[in-house]
């Protein structure tokens, strides 16, 4: 990526680590890709803005798409939808937006705000909301922090647009979450207006930038022919947790989630199975009966020759994946982040297992604290 | 009713107008009248102001209740978010309103307009927008006239609010509806903001002094040992289909609104039976297996003795009515009118049936064409 300005050639790289940390959910980043390729070659290359140096007084709008993986596949949305959605937000506070900020690093939402921002002109802020992907709109560290997801605005390409204002983020996600599911399943969003100082505190720093490098890695590795899957799981600092074949998967659609189960079976006999639970991301990995990774902690499946990541949406029979479990930022373990996104409230019986820190990863990986934090 | 103003003891007949008007649905206007006469008693009597005499220039906001009747009958509404939901919508237009308007006459959302009016201190426009009830908030004259139900408004008790901007008004009743569920089954909605001169073409006159005036001839009625059924009638210029017993209801809530059927059996054998078909409001009278009345006209269920209105929630076995049916505004007649409000639009398999109009009514019913049109 060429230094703070994402261009075309960037993208591909931002979209295949944005998979990985996608941990299977997310939506397809290809997609975000896509119409991220489109709107730069329309409004031009986007600033990546270091956390750092936003602004005290910046007025930093989130931006995603929020709906079903799997729905995403079939409906495309427009370009006009996400810089629509900060319009709406931006008209209802009165303010003009000077910074657009990314929800989830995991997925098609990695992708989002630089469409936007391609298309008003905006930077983006090189942060996150989570350093990873979660299902729901309050599952974000600005949550922790007290921040409010409303005032925010969703519209669909229709050209329906809504705003809601609520009492908590939890309320949040449940209207805008009907209102998705009426607009088709998926929608834009434009939420937790917030100041460059609240930005500073409440955000993941870097992991726009950790996106492209593991893209990068990965993809320096298969051309060099060394394996892509221990450059990614090195810079993330996580382990391997299992490499064998997939043998079941069961998936359903369920109130705009996509729910399932996979098992996969070992290798060569090296282990016996491992079990991955998820709800649109890999939440819950069983080996052999053991718990070995939870949510909040990273979970990403690749493909065993390539490293790509793979989707619980295009998880299938025979597959050969390999597993790793990476640290998530570490306030998700805190009290108060796991009772936002822990294994009980996706509704596991188990406690948090902390996944072992492989050797040290990359400066702006999320177990990392706030290096950079002005 | 004092001339030109709502005070306390106005309310009683203006609900119990109302619940006529409510041809069975619309929601129990003496929740309303509760409400009313709170907001009353804290911010003083309400202006009525004629709707030949809106100023061209006004801004008028429908406010309304949404939900479910049979829900409204266990969670009241607060006062205050009446008069959040005017607020809500006039601060994303950026005007100050100057009147509101009653969206249904018929039924608890007679009320409405009043206690936000009261909170507020605003007159309300003497009209409303259907000239009776019905269950989904595109079904007014408005929407004949072109003009949109949104920016709206949605608020419930516990202050999340919502504004929604739609690219037709189906899809804000989409929306809203799906809000609504979210909220309780019960909110409350500010829409279709309009100029006064908009408001004069698109609404239907008088149906608020209606309403009163209906409260007013059963009462006295009943006072002077007449037959209220017969004033009610009378003044409606409608006629009685049915006199007789309820002797099967059968009832459920689906997706937000309260449907059924209703067979009464005749007093002394005067006729043999008649079906009620409800969603909500009352929609269909078969007597003897012959469609008498149909939506959009009026068909009302009185007490056979009281002469007051029975709702479809409060139908029950044993109940002494009588049934009565009376023309809507001949606008809700026309290709488009029926299209929107028609029976098939409600699932019915024929067409409409026009109520044979009796002796000459009341100067603002209905049937009497736009009689203060300026």
């Amino acid at each position: 990526m060429a230094e703070r300005l994402i261009t075309e050639p960037d993208l591909d790289d931002l979209a295949a680590g944005a998979a990985v940390l996608g941990t299977g959910g997310g939506g397809d980043p290809h997609i975000g890709r896509l119409l991220a390729r489109a709107a730069i070659r329309a409004g031009g290359p986007v600033p990546l803005v270091p956390l750092g140096e936003v602004p005290d007084d910046a007025v930093a709008v989130v931006v995603a798409m929020m709906g079903a993986p799997t729905v995403m596949l079939e409906k495309v949305p427009a370009v006009e939808q996400a810089a629509l959605a900060v319009q709406a937000v931006a008209a209802y506070l009165g303010r003009r937006p000077t910074h657009l900020i990314c929800a989830e690093a995991g997925g098609v939402n990695a992708l989002v705000p630089v469409v936007a921002a391609a298309g008003l002109g905006l930077p983006v802020v090189d942060a996150d909301g989570m350093g990873r992907a979660f299902p729901e709109l309050q599952m974000v560290m600005p949550t922790l922090y007290g921040l409010g997801a409303t005032p925010m605005s969703i519209a669909d390409e229709k050209g329906n647009r809504g705003i809601f204002d609520t009492v908590d983020n939890k309320w949040a996600e449940r209207l805008a979450r009907s209102a998705t599911i009426d607009m088709g399943c998926a929608a834009m969003i434009g939420l937790y207006p917030m100041t460059g100082t609240q930005a500073r505190e409440a955000l993941v720093p870097g992991t726009l930038s950790l996106c492209a490098e593991l893209g990068r890695v990965a993809r320096e590795a298969r051309a060099a022919h060394r394996d892509p899957v221990a450059a990614v799981t090195s810079l993330l600092g996580g382990v391997e947790l299992f490499g064998g074949k997939v043998v079941d998967v069961v998936r359903r659609t369920e109130g705009g989630f996509a729910r399932g189960e996979a098992v996969l079976e070992g290798f060569d006999g090296r282990h016996g199975e491992l079990l991955l639970r998820f709800q649109n991301e890999h939440l819950v990995a069983v080996r052999d009966g053991e718990v070995v990774a939870t949510v909040p902690d990273l979970i990403c499946v690749l493909d065993a020759e390539t490293g790509a990541a793979v989707t619980t949406e295009s998880l299938r029979y025979g597959q050969r994946v390999r597993v790793l479990a990476a640290p998530c930022d570490p306030r998700w373990h805190t009290a108060e982040g796991l009772e936002l996104v822990g294994p009980r409230y996706f509704g596991y019986e188990h406690d948090t297992v902390r996944v072992p820190t492989g050797p040290a990863g990359h400066p702006h990986a999320g177990h990392v604290e706030s290096g950079a934090r002005a």
